[in-house]
């Protein structure tokens, strides 16, 4: 298991849904950066259920507590901790998951890969609420990065073929980002945002579940960083990316349209701009080029798996009696976990970017 | 810079397009694997540029010398390093690049990470050449994979605009793998690939260029393996693949395409098949659930813009004397670099699959 | 910072002296390993002060709290986490050194290198209270190697110029080595052991302390770990051992005797004995050759320097004011730290033989 | 096999002592400095055999050719890679080691390790010769030091009895270190120089060796780096220093020394100087405190074994066969290594310094 990304700066996510703790074990934050806290707690609360019906109903009361690492409002440099200790358990929903593999996800790769001996309570080390500490650690390096005026930030662009607004690759500013994260349901155009959720409720009536697209912007990322080739910007984006469960596919910029696109096309001429700062007249390559930032905003977009935790009976195999079975999931779940999954995203991409950063000469 | 790609088995690629050699470094390869040098050979092949007008004409003559690790037509276990003297190298066609950015590329970004000290050359370290050696690499990893049963191939799946047919998620084959390593332009369908090649000669008679998508497959990878949360095994495949150079997407599976689908449409149903293998009754997880093998085939896309040198006027900067200028990038170029790529998403998804195999009790 | 120590297993201490808590979040530690956890309180408790006047009266009651990784008595495989609460902090003793730098301490370089924000009271992320999550991880080492019938133990060698006996080389067994565990003073000669703690009681009266040597050993190492060049066995025994706080020499076999032995002398003759099993004459390679165990028992010993904390007065500067002062240390100092070091030594190497075993094919 | 060494900067040893080329492959190496190839030569000769009877008589012309990282005399950014080609191999002089298990070599525990697939001839991998490489690596970094007006130096601090001078640890200048460095033989006093001399021919008429002690210095590193609590300053030159051959011992400061000493006496207490500077009055801690430099001078010693390879008849195993049998090591021996393990000790610590001081913010 390496539950540990290793960069320039390195952190662990640890715990299981239903053990006593989950956490996140941070190495190499810089010393001295001033952490609010209630800020951590509003960001994690973006990835928390709603009670809207558009998420699963438990009950999570997450309030990370620090235990090493920080002193007087800052950072120490010595490793940041965190842990949210678990309390809505329900174990006994979960009771006959035990043996038989729920079709999309990592029940039977995951009693493979750990011989049986994994926790499977809950999904255990799987579960989606291990992006909580992800989230943890994502909210403190945004509140770093944004001291350096450095901006991160996401939406739905698409749920189940309704799709919002993209953002605007050359000009989103601060207070974009801001308004953003301030609203229940991150789109940029609200009414798209209802068609979305009539879409989760649909499904949920269904007693099934939706996919969707999330886009991420960083802007004001200093020209100059990411260390290519293996540790370049989108590698450890990606890296990152794919250890948020669900997300099937990422593209920088114009990603896949590449293909339908001639060069003349595709390349963003650069200028000097009349603020004499060197800018492209387009951004089809996501503010990154050989793996280093451009300037340009950094654009990205995931793809969300629906939930696989559906009430539909599903065929499946008991993985232990290696024999075929039904399957019909009790218990509370997330028709989508879209919107629950755009901190994570930002965490994701915050991580690499402050890990980078700690590359740059003036940082 | 990390030109290193750290994990089970770790690699350096080094070199500069007009330096003395380009090569490898490879750590932790199993002692005792037999390799063919010629099969190497054969694979390095089909990176290189074609005599049919769909590639640039440079001149390459990549025969890679083995320096170290490998003894009696095996391998030792100690660092296993290949160096490939770069020969045809034609410094004057690209005096002109010196100070000017070429839209798309890396030039400026790469001034700007180091520092203005980097040999710019024929694109230096970021010379597309520089997939040379992580052929070399893929290769090696692909015959110690073959050993063990597991094949992967890739193909053309798009080139602006003209499908191929997809592999076959489920019943795949090693024989329909072999076939496509033996074709001169690697598409299943092979009038698609015509209609392919004439939009690539169409593009280079318009000075310009076309992008693409490379769809590629695993089989036989046993069920089991990958390090989630972020060392699983489309973390690792990612931070490879986004080390090839002009790659902006990647998915997994049914990919982007979740944002339409519903749970129960993009669920991959387990049973037990008649030979007591547990298999799904379809692959839209692309063969990984929760960054662990599940035993399926592994398939995965990726999108590659359009070379971005063409040679079309292009408005850019003098990135030195920080003024915008007109550039005509000179010299032969590459009106589709798809065709090349994809022994190069081969290599990656080599390495990474080798590299999680070490994890495997019965490798 | 770099509080984690990376290798097949990877693990980061972390917490302050008097933060809310200490501990430790180990990767890849495998899954299925029944571990007591009484037996790991017994082995922190060898770490714990004594009552005898021989170590410091804080009365830390370290009990560890397993929040990730273990499930039904077994690791899972999953992040290995535990948390030490801090309870019994006396913070108004340190008081006064908040500004004045303690002679032999890390206050003044600590200082610099976390620029000012590290958290100084009792030490903080120096403290030798860090040495408890230490033990916590090195006693969960010990008990999946003892399983393999891998025994690690160690005494103490030296204190002030008194001189234990020195382990057998060649025949220490099992039993001598469960034998040293359950003494209160780790001593093969207990005579010896009560002239050692005439020393330490006499350096306490003198407000002073003492420093000494702790002999370790390793048995049924099998042959043929380790990872040379940069991570065979000396190398990642040494890594750790360094990062015990007060140690400042490290030797293996007949360590720096060599400087005074001839090849003759010094080569240890391989002989096949009656059981069909290579072994050496004598151990002055200290089970250790190329960074490779050889299966001959691994030998080293540790110099630890007296407890810098002592109540004489000292002279020292202010490094916030940067002038000359004159410190007298409060509080209750270990006079000796020889004796609850020992522990810390196995822990360090259980930890470095473990990680090699996982390279090993019959693990 | 790791011979990759993993910190800010990182690097391979790569190549056997009768394959094709040996060398290095170094990533990180900032860009833009200027090295000096005659420098490069000059300190690698001090590596090289010596024709006066006190080494071995091979015939190595190590010329190092750089073949990436380097254009117009300065460091890219990018990998840095040297290779030597191997010309002078008498594979015929070994050929009867190819069963036998020279004592106090890694020929047995290496064949374990690498499965009997490891190339053998000359030591393979194993062989002393691979110090080459590592003297290019530590004279580049040293060259990157001393432009810092940080030098490092050693000397030869005994050899079978015969003792040199100690450095002074707090007052060793520049000069002293430059002086030592033109030494054929290094040592501060040369009449004791003389005396080991004596003592390595008598050692080579015996067909016998002599082991010693280097010690090593480092003055002017600046005070804060190095990154506890595992990657402090001690634990990267001690994880370093294990991977050079016949190591035995590592110390910094005082060393073993401390087991006889008190805390009144080993503490250095702290006084700003004159020039307004933090200085300690003794230097028993070696210059590092809490594995964070002091910015008083680096102090270290490690004990060199015996070279193993002599020629009086040794019993010792066919590893192959499994049998006792007789070895006579037929060929060109050295008498003794330290010398030449001099500059090699003076490497592993540059590169540790050096990848250290990349945290070190005004760098």
């Amino acid at each position: 298991m390496s539950s540990t990304w290793k960069n320039n700066i390195s952190f662990t996510v640890f715990g299981e849904s239903h053990g006593p703790a989950i956490g996140v074990c941070m190495d190499n934050v810089p010393p001295g950066e001033s952490i609010d806290v209630d800020k951590i707690y509003k960001f994690m609360a973006r990835r928390a259920p709603k009670k809207d019906g558009t998420t699963t109903m438990r009950n999570e009361k997450d309030i990370p507590q620090i235990i090493s690492g920080f002193h007087n409002g800052k950072t120490t440099g010595t490793p940041l901790v965190a842990m949210i200790a678990n309390s809505d358990q329900h174990s006994q929903d979960y009771n006959n998951l035990s043996r038989l593999a729920r079709p999309g996800h990592a029940d039977y790769t995951g009693a493979l890969r750990y011989r049986g001996f994994n926790d499977i309570r809950g999904g255990g080390h799987f579960s989606g609420r291990l992006t909580a500490p992800l989230c943890f650690a994502g909210a403190v390096a945004q509140q770093i990065l944004e001291k350096r005026g450095i901006y991160i930030g996401a939406h739905i662009s698409e749920i189940h073929g309704i799709t919002d607004k993209a953002f605007d690759p050359i000009n989103t500013s601060r207070q974009d980002i801001i308004d953003l994260k301030e609203k229940d349901f991150p789109v940029i155009i609200d009414v798209q945002g209802n068609e979305m959720k009539k879409e989760i409720l649909n499904a949920r009536e269904n007693q099934d579940s939706v996919g969707g697209i999330i886009e991420c912007i960083a802007i004001n990322v200093p020209a100059g960083i990411g260390s290519p080739i293996f540790d370049g910007l989108e590698n450890s984006i990606a890296q990152l990316i794919f250890g948020i469960p669900a997300i099937k596919g990422l593209e920088f910029g114009a990603g896949f349209d590449v293909a339908k696109m001639t060069g003349s096309e595709n390349n963003d001429e650069f200028y000097v701009n009349e603020r004499g700062i060197v800018v492209t007249k387009t951004n089809n390559h996501g503010g990154i080029l050989g793996g280093i930032s451009s300037g340009m905003p950094i654009t990205l977009k995931v793809a969300v798996k629906p939930t696989p935790s559906i009430s539909q009976p599903q065929e499946t195999i008991d993985y232990s009696a290696m024999k075929n079975e039904t399957l019909v999931v009790k218990g509370r779940h997330d028709p989508c976990i879209v919107a629950r999954a755009v901190p994570c995203v930002e965490a994701a991409v915050s991580l690499a970017v402050l890990s980078h950063m700690l590359e740059y000469p003036n940082f």
